[in-house]
């Protein structure tokens, strides 16, 4: 029944309270997060039936992750258990001049090792208006790969907007398949492609002088894409930054504003909040202006919020949209 | 024996620790707090002996309640017991452009229902020189519209000084009476009247092409009225705000530089540490800008703070009030 | 075996959480720090082999302070055990316009109390190739001020580099002795001397127009010293600051560009780790510049990290002497 | 779509951390809880689809209180939002000789305020097999207690089981209407009864001399009563107890053997664990001793749970009701 | 204007959160606390007027723990400011076979150089009807000593009720007087004497072979002592415990049930809370052996409530005394 | 220079706080732990210097891991850095009949994917006199095992005391050898077995009527083994157990009596800390009865202290042996 499924991995995060370095930590703070996880459950606070396709372990701590989606509204009925172990990121918090750092540990997980046959995705995407992925899955092994492309071609098969936000990770990819290729095929089914002109040469040798230009010669190997859209950071600190967004849309290229965040809370999940409120926008809203600012407004609320996920309401993001940014008390 | 005498509701406060929303928060960080309350806390640990009179369940989070006010040096020798139950607020603290948000459950409280015949402001007042008052209580109930009467009344026969922080919560006033009726039979009664011209217009249909063109016709109606003084606060975002303040003491508009507040702690009570600031100038200083300075940098120290209460020296208002806004460390 | 060493008092460091004032402190964070041990802890990150040499009474809390450098990589194995109490100083942590405020209460030490004789200076020096006190041993005793010549003097003996860090506080040197005596005394054993031209003046009446004027002077009367150094904090708030530093090395002074901290997560222990990087740096780079740079690089990230110990690795510094300031995520 | 569907107030859980006394504590504990939706919360983890309904204020805190119970896995699709407020209840945990306290705040809450009207229980309980409510509902107002009626009605209607837990709070019961008459109706459609002899002679002045005497008796008035069950708690201390059951089937009585629980970790929620493992084992086992026994083993083993929920799988009480109790870790 | 006045030394007391062990506390929580001011605050609780005489550190430490009596209702008016230094003591909490520690750090402390002279017992005592000291205060300074000489030879004179505690730590009495010299002097204008035989007999070499004998005896060294009381402890381990006590009362010796504590939560301030609960009984019931059941009662109660301080009703008190030790839930 | 060398993984322990189950963390307490690191760290505490010999990865995780057991006082400079990751495990903590829960996260750790030629034993244990490792080891891949019995056999050229912890976790052991084989290489090496004549049995085929006789048919099949060592818990509930060991010494059994520990802190370790307790009492008593006392003392002493490290002085533990375990407050 769900309307917009995600598919992705889900990590335990560890986050040390405060500012505290990982050598200081003697707790960590503990979520579970995913970027596709964290489109989903952005989406699920603003009214969409949302669910989210995984892998845990079948133990107490594969069923915290999954009773964690759960509890953000999101879908878990299509979720796998099985497998070795569920995957792990140590995120410390910086502050000023000092980065954020993280530590995966997300090799030999029960996403990676999923049975891609275990899928039905005729029957997960039955009632699906959107699907989306993140380049981050085919990445981990040629299983998530299988996973990933044949949801794809499902959702082409019954109509249903396909999103990916698509990059590289050098220090994944190590089952031996060229990112080219298989995030060629991927792409080739995707409608709205979240990325930069510096991806999409890294990736696909796709050249251009402007973002429109990159755009266009997307298309010209994808055709399948109508959309590209990418954010643009200002890091003035870890503490202190600007974020805006274009999309073009195969005809223009659209612009925000610049948001300013002074202090970050949590910079994580921001990109995935971004795609979350530009699928809101484009779903609910007639207006690519719009649907573009309120996936910043979306973003930016979620750099002042604790952990990867997105927590509001539509009101609280529109309003940012609006201009409401003077923080005053709302009673 | 109480110099300085407050009246008013005091609620439980609920707010989840740090950055977290609501739907976060397995912890809520617990203290009391009311305007007047806040007023009598904040005289208190500047030396003056003060009472704040209210109402409380007569149950153990009633006592913890009292005993709140009686760690920061409050005389709780006049608060009654009685009633179903403490009001409560929660509060989720925002951050840059994340509005901090406040969720009343205030019905049906200890306070709403008292009998005002219960209170002896003779005895209470016997020996005081100031009594603070603030709009919301007449807002509340007829009971505690009418106990709020009596005590200015009191206070008038008695020869103190009489101060009221005048507002008006349009989701409040559920008992049946115009606010403007019940506001004008308190305001006529005080001396020294905390309020915007935007407040006198809607309240008391005072009109005025400035501040002190309203204060004057304030005057017109409301001859006891010596003093109105007004905040202006500048919200840059909910981590940045700008504050300073007008006094009109008959004969003209006093006004005090802006300080600056980066990042805000907790911003809830700085009205009242204003208010509390302001007292302790004219009660000390033979000086009403000295004073209101005071005042704003009470209000200002206020929003480094965690909880409604300004806990403080004078020294470390002064300080500010004189300049030191540097934060250099102090041995 | 160590190639450094420190010799001082390390304190028990009680912080309220967060920003609550005393009053407010339902628990104390606890950590062990002081000027000089600080130096050893942040050297022992950067992989020196540093030791600490103190006395700590022999109890629970005396080990538990020891086993606190120990996991800091500090070499504890000249400790000595024994007198009656461990120093104690309090902190709370201000915010914006707020100071910080710190509450010494370490008289009656076992540092203080401590026996010139019991630390055979030969054998703890044996390996080292640098030693460094700091201004505030003396101040505590003249055992404490015995110690430390005796330390200097075996140092000059066995060629090690010698560095002090000179500051003159009023409310300690109750002992009877006078400041400019016996820290001139040690300042004359001393290569690398930490100091203003304030400093200079009030404790050695060194005068000077010039932070070089100041140093030439200074080397008329101490020979031996070879090199002084300065740092220059422009306090904004208690949140924001800008700091930069001054090197004299017997020829000309270097300076470097002021780096931005805000907001500061924890101010104290910043002078102590631009001390440990200038002297890294002057052991591992062959330029003075970039030393100086280090140091103040190592400074401005101690204030974004809670406690008084720097935590960090020599790349993390690095990088942000070479200007990465701006905070993006490192994975 | 839910198998069984639950009915009643939930309530905002406020408790200080650890031991601490109402007067110390500077934190609460925040939890949801209500005696028929820890029912549906415990089924849940044992794999039934559980719905809850019952209303909440359409506020962060509303649904805050909806997302907990989504956490635990209860469908809260049925849910109403609006009214005033959400009842509360303070508890402080009791050791030793020292007992737990509860102190209520929970009038005026949206759910006694409810309209039964907009509950639409034919659409709700379409395709349940078991319905639950508690004494606690027909207390609150006349609204909740016709919701119930309604509720106990149409289950009859769709052949529904219907369970209650009957008991009888003096200090609520504030509507107007007797005990007696409105739990009686409610009583009249139930097949299951929770109940001691006393409550049923203090309610119904059905008489005996045993459980099985006033089991018949209670039959007579009531013919649908098939089923009878009672608890047993000794209470050594807030920290020791022992807990058995007698059911009674109406042919005879059967009895578990006692549990002991030492020490007791958080002792609310212990009767609805309870009767969510006698649901349980009727449902899944062909066995009513074995159903009576896993109904205590719950019970027990929610003793050791912080909060009212029981979280815990099938195998957990299973291997408690087989006598597991030494304790040894599970690897 | 205080009925009970008591006199001693509070100590900061820094306690590693749980059972960690002070190698493990990162934090410590604080309070604070000393025997005579537990006796003060468990009473006011129970609505006594009682104040307690002191004196701090003139610093916001200082202020902190006067703030913290004035939160337990005692009356702080009489503490004066000034010296070094508060005291402090470090507990770690034991459990099952491992016993808690203390470690003290209280010499120099600003109560042991309090000038006695400064105190004005007339004033203090004014309106008391009993006060109370203990026999660690003499132990720490000849002024300590001087001071609670001077209050017990003032409240002779007003008639006032003196009851002493009275105990011998071989480490303390370091300034050169003999205990038995000090002691004996104090516990000549003493009435109620706590104390067991051991003690009568190591400090004043009072024999007996029987609590009695020793009890007749001592009234024939100290004729204005007219009851002797005496707890007993059963340690089974430092989790449970047994507790009774015995009074004589120049006629007979009353005694005691054992009462039982297990799990002990703090077991510090179980003394203070007997005597409270002794001086209470004495002053309320005319019935000597209520009031000793009342004391033990207390002292039980106490050991289930984290701190020093007793924090509870009569009526609590009272139930426990009346046999209500199964600690079922009170609503 | 170590005295004792210890081998073996250490994992990252994560555990929620309290009693809360895995679905309710919101944060985990962190600790790093490995059975034969917890020998080495209570060793440390008693004087011994001892080193541990493991393999973390090179991050700040690893580092934070090596970091700790510095801290504990273990020398960590033959620790390795390199391969993927950090083991983790899980730990839910439980009370009375529920049992406390480890989940394992350990496959593909640094450890297992050691490279046993970079380890000069040699070098390592140029100093020591004793060599302790555990049966997991071999359990983890060829390379532990490899790297295992090149240690015992340079400690048997060395002439140093061999001690091993002999157990079969059938979960384990996937790469291919049969632990009959690979177990016997290493005890053939052995001194002191630890060991129960059940594991004997399974692993070695060793049978016999009593722990005597299977100690004496051990002997037989490795000449080496001079010491057998069991220890028996009763277990009660997770709360409440009793604890006891026997010694073959090849000539007679040794026994202690039953040492009861009520409630359990933390379980985890106390195996380790019997070995520890054992080592030490065998190199510093010339008893073997007090020496296995010793280790029962410790490992009771263990249960009473959060994580798996005993962190204790001699004297705690020898007081525990003598029979001190009433639990009375060390001053």
């Amino acid at each position: 029944m769900a309307q917009i499924v995600t598919f992705g991995e889900v990590l335990m995060r560890l986050c040390p309270p405060g500012f505290a370095r990982f050598e200081q930590a003697k707790q960590f703070n503990v979520t579970y997060a995913g970027g596709e996880a964290n489109v989903s459950s952005a989406l699920a606070y603003w009214g969409h039936h949302t669910a989210h396709v995984t892998r845990f372990p079948d133990s107490p701590i594969g069923r915290a992750a999954a009773h964690y989606l759960r509890y953000h509204g999101v879908d878990i009925s299509h979720i796998q258990y099985g497998g070795e172990r569920i995957g792990v990121y140590y995120l410390e918090t910086g502050a000023a001049l000092r980065p954020s750092q993280i530590v995966y540990d997300r090799f030999h997980s029960s996403f990676a090792e999923l049975d891609p046959k275990a899928l039905d995705w005729h029957t997960i995407l039955k009632d699906a208006t959107w699907f989306h992925w993140a380049g981050i899955t085919p990445a981990l092994s040629q299983a998530a790969a299988d996973a990933c492309l044949d949801a794809i071609r499902t959702a082409r098969e019954l109509g249903i907007t396909v999103s990916g936000d698509i990059f590289y990770r050098s220090n994944l990819w190590k089952y031996g398949k060229q990112p080219s290729e298989v995030l060629g095929e991927l792409t080739a089914g995707t409608d709205l492609v979240v990325a930069s002109p510096v991806i999409l040469r890294d990736i696909f040798g796709v050249e251009g002088n402007s973002f429109e230009e990159s755009c266009v010669n997307l298309k010209k190997v994808f055709p399948q894409v109508s959309r590209v859209v990418d954010t643009h950071r200002t890091s003035l600190s870890a503490s202190h930054n600007l974020l805006r967004a274009s999309l073009w849309n195969g005809q223009q290229v659209l612009e925000t504003e610049n948001l300013e965040i002074n202090p970050i809370i949590d910079r994580v999940g921001g990109g995935d909040a971004f795609i979350a409120g530009l699928i809101h926008g484009l779903l609910r809203f007639d207006d690519e202006q719009r649907a573009l600012e309120f996936g910043v407004a979306a973003s930016a609320l979620k750099h002042t919020i604790e952990g990867d996920a997105l927590i509001s309401t539509e009101a609280e993001v529109e309003a940012i949209r609006q201009g409401e940014t003077s923080g005053r008390i709302k009673r």
